[in-house]
C-alpha cells in the first residue's frame, strides 16, 4: 500500500484547482482512508468537500470517521441532510454515533428523521451510554446464531451479514432467551462439517464485557485475554453488541495520555486544540493551585527571615532542599499511577508498596546527603552546614516519598482518579513541607548556638 | 467464563497439599490460561511445578507465556529438558524464542539440541533481531498461499495449517518470488466460490511491516489503519512473518510506561523490580544529575549574597520564581513528547507549535504576574518588589516554556528519544535559569536604587 508524501497534499491541492478528476482519483485510490483523511486535514473545507464526493459514499464514510472531530463536523455542515443520512448508513452503528452525538441539536433531528427507523434505534441505544463504557465502545452489529444452529446455518447467517458486519472475527451463540453461552470462530465455519450441530463444537468459556463496565477496564480485559474482539452483555447476560481490538487501542492512547498530562498539569483536552487561549485556559488552573501553594510558602519562609537574615548561606540550598522533595516526591507518586493504571498495584499490599518507597528513600538519602556534604565542606569548609543541610534532605526526602506513594494509593482506594494527584499537587506540598523541615532544623540549630 | 477469586489461591493451595488433583482439574478446567498464571503466581515453587504439570503440555505452554519471566525462568529450571521441549514445541514461534532468550546459557544449548531443527531454525531466526523490532515481535508461523492458486487451494492449507496458527486473521498472498502481493480475509474463504482464483479476489492494498522497523512504529501503524495483524516483509517484499495486534497492546503499554518513566526520573526496569536496592539504582543517576544541577544553583545564589543580606524579602519568592519556571517547563515538554509518541507532531511544524507555546506562555505569564503582583501588595505594601516579581516571572515563563518546548522537538529532529528529556534535566535547568534570572533583575533594581 502507497503512504502519502508531503508532495500528495500539494498534488491533491493542484488537482482540485485545475477541476483535474480523473487524476485527482488515480491519487486517491491507492491510499488508505486514514492517509486519505491526513490530506484532506491539509485543504480548504470547498476543496475537502470535493475530495469528499468524489470519494463515492462508503470511502467517503470511512474517511469521516478518521477526520479529528471538528474537521468532521464543519465538513458536514456543507453536506445536505440527504448526503449526511447516506454517510451515516454506511457506518457501523458505533462510529454513525459518534457522528451524530458531534451535530448541532437541529441537524441531528432532521438526520434523524430522514434514518430507517431500525438504525435509528441503534443508535439512539448507544447514545444512552456513557462515552467511556463498553456500551459507548461497543457496535450493535455482530454475528450470532442459535445454539441449535448447524455450522451452515451459521455460513449462511454470516454471508447476508458480510455487508453489515465488518472484520467478524466470532459467531457468538446464544441460547433461547439471547443469552451468550458460547462461541465460535470464523475458521471453524471452514474447518468443520457443514451439518455439525453449532452447540456441539462452540467454545462454551466465552470473556464477555457486561455492557455498564469503564473502557479503562474493559481495555485491561483485552490486553490480559489476547483477544481482538469480545462480546457485550447486559445485566441479563443477554447479548447486546461487541467490541473490537482498534477501539481498545484508541483508548489505551487515551487513557494513556490522560495519565500524562495529569503529571503535566494539564487535561487531554489540550492535544488537537489550536486556541492558545484555551490550552491556557485548561493549564491555568492547574497552575493556580501549584502557585497558591508557593505563595503559602513565602509567606512560611517569612516566619524564618530572622535566620536567613543571620546567615544568608541557608538560602543558597532553599532550591535544593526544595526540588529534591519535588523530585522524590513525583518519582513515588507516578510509579504508584501507572502501576494502578497497569492494575498492577494489589490495594492489600499498599503497606508493602510504601515500605519499599521508604527504603528506596532511605537509600537515596544516605547517597545524596554525603554527596550533599562533601559539596558544602569542600565549598565552605563548614562542617555543621553541611550535617544540618544532611539531616534536613534525608527528613525531607522521607517525608515526600512518604507522601507521593501514599496519596495515590490511596486516593485510588476511595475511588478516586489517582492521577490527578500527581501532578503539582504533590509537588507544591513537598515544595512547602520541605522548605519547612529545612528551616525549621536550621533556626533550631542557630538557637542552639 | 469464569474469574478468580482472591479464595481460588487459598483452595489451589489447599487442594494441592491434600494431593486432590481431581478437584485441582476441576478448579483451573473453566480458568483462562492468564488467571491460572496469576495463580500460579502465588504459590510455592513445587506447587507451582505440581499445578504446571496437571495443566497438560498446551495449556502449560499457555499458561508460561502469562507468567512474568523471573518466575517462569524459576519454574523451567525445575524441569527436565525433555519437559521444556514439548512445552516449547506447542508454543507459536515469538513465544518460544522470548522462553528461550530468558533460559541460561548452557539449558538453552541442550534445549536447543532436542528440538526439531525446522522450529531450531525459526528461533535462530527470530532471536537475530532487535527485541524492539518488528522481528522481534512477529511469528514466523501464518497462512499465506501462491497467487495462482484457487479458494479451494487456499482452504486446504489453512486445514494443514489450522493447529499450527493460532488465529489467523487473513491470509497471505505472494508471488513466484515470495513477494507479498495481496491478503485475503479468512471470511473470503467463506464467502467466495471455491474454484475462483486468489489473484481475481485478492485485496491488492496491503499494508505491511519492514523487519527492522522499530515496534513504536509498528504500534503506530496498527493504530493509524485499525488493522488486527499485518504481514512482515524483508528489504525484498518477501513475506516473513506476521504480527498480532495482542502483541502491539503489550508494546503500547510498554511504550507509555517508558514514557512515564523518565518523566518521573527513572525508568521501565523499576516495574516489578523487587529489590528497594535496585530501584533505588535505576532513580540515583537521574537525581543525581538534578542534585548537581542545584548544586550550581547554590553557586549562583551565592553570586547574589549581598543583594540577598540586604533585603532578605527576595529569598521568600525564589521556591514560587523556580517552581512555575519548572512546571511550565514541564507542561511545554511533555505535550510536545507527548504528541511526537502518538505521531501528531510533524517535524515541518515545529516552528508553529513553539509559537503556540510561547503564547500560552505570554498569557499564563499576564495571569499568574498579576496574581502574585496583588498578593505582593496586599502582603509587604511594596509595588517595586511587585512589578520586579512581575517582571522576572514574565521572563522566567517564556524561557522556561520556550526551552520545554523546543528541546523535544529538537531532540526528535536529531533522533533521540525526546522522553528522556522532560525528567529532571528540563526542570533543573529551568529552576536554575528561573532563578538567575530573577536575581539579576533584582540586583539591578537594588542598584539604581
Amino acid at each position: 500500500m502507497e503512504r502519502i508524501r508531503p508532495e500528495d497534499i500539494d498534488r491533491a491541492r493542484a488537482l482540485i484547482d485545475a477541476g483535474d478528476y480523473a487524476a485527482l482519483d488515480a491519487l486517491l485510490e491507492p491510499l488508505h482512508s486514514a492517509d486519505v483523511a491526513d490530506i484532506l486535514g491539509e485543504l480548504e473545507i470547498d476543496q475537502q468537500r470535493v475530495c469528499l464526493k468524489r470519494l463515492g459514499t462508503e470511502r467517503a464514510a470511512e474517511v469521516l470517521t478518521e477526520l479529528d472531530s471538528k474537521s468532521g463536523q464543519a465538513l458536514l455542515q456543507l453536506l445536505s441532510d440527504r448526503e449526511v443520512v447516506d454517510l451515516i448508513e454506511e457506518l457501523p452503528s458505533d462510529d454513525a454515533a459518534d457522528l451524530i452525538s458531534n451535530l448541532p441539536a437541529a441537524k441531528t433531528e432532521r438526520i434523524e428523521a430522514l434514518l430507517p427507523s431500525e438504525d435509528r434505534d441503534d443508535i439512539h441505544e448507544l447514545l444512552e451510554f456513557g462515552p467511556e463504557t463498553a456500551g459507548g465502545l461497543m457496535q450493535v452489529e455482530h454475528v450470532w446464531v442459535h445454539e441449535d444452529a448447524t455450522i451452515q446455518d451459521a455460513i449462511d447467517f454470516v454471508r447476508r451479514m458480510a455487508e453489515e458486519v465488518e472484520n467478524p472475527q466470532r459467531v457468538y451463540v446464544v441460547n433461547a432467551n439471547e443469552q451468550l453461552v458460547g462461541v465460535l470462530s470464523i475458521m471453524d465455519l471452514v474447518l468443520k462439517a457443514p451439518d455439525i450441530r453449532v452447540r456441539d463444537v462452540m467454545e462454551r468459556n466465552v470473556v464477555s464485557v457486561p455492557v455498564d463496565m469503564d473502557q479503562e477496564q474493559v481495555a485491561a480485559l483485552f490486553s490480559r485475554y489476547d483477544e481482538f474482539s469480545m462480546p457485550v452483555v447486559d445485566a441479563e447476560q443477554r447479548l447486546v453488541g461487541r467490541i473490537t481490538v482498534d477501539d481498545i487501542i484508541d483508548v489505551m492512547e487515551e487513557e494513556a495520555t490522560e495519565d500524562i498530562s495529569h503529571i503535566a498539569g494539564t487535561s487531554d483536552e489540550e492535544f488537537g486544540e489550536t486556541s492558545f487561549v484555551r490550552v491556557s485556559g485548561i493549564r491555568l488552573p492547574w497552575l493556580i493551585m501549584g502557585f497558591v501553594g508557593e505563595m503559602v510558602g513565602a509567606f512560611v519562609m517569612s516566619r524564618y527571615q530572622a535566620s536567613i537574615a543571620t546567615f544568608v548561606v541557608l538560602a543558597f540550598f532553599i532550591p535544593l532542599i526544595v526540588a529534591t522533595a519535588g523530585n522524590h516526591g513525583m518519582q513515588a507518586a507516578i510509579v504508584a499511577v501507572r502501576e494502578i493504571a497497569l492494575g498492577q498495584a494489589s490495594l492489600v499490599h499498599v503497606g508493602r508498596r510504601i515500605l519499599k518507597e521508604m527504603q528506596v528513600a532511605f537509600l537515596n538519602s544516605v547517597v545524596l546527603g554525603l554527596l550533599l556534604f562533601s559539596f558544602v565542606y569542600l565549598w565552605r569548609h563548614d562542617t555543621a552546614l553541611g550535617v544540618l543541610l544532611w539531616g534536613s534532605l534525608t527528613l525531607t526526602i522521607l517525608v515526600a516519598s512518604l507522601i507521593g506513594a501514599a496519596v495515590p494509593l490511596l486516593l485510588h482506594r476511595w475511588r478516586v482518579d489517582p492521577a490527578v494527584a500527581t501532578g503539582p499537587f504533590i509537588t507544591v506540598s513537598n515544595d512547602v513541607i520541605g522548605m519547612a523541615i529545612y528551616l525549621t532544623l536550621a533556626t533550631a540549630y542557630l538557637k542552639s548556638h
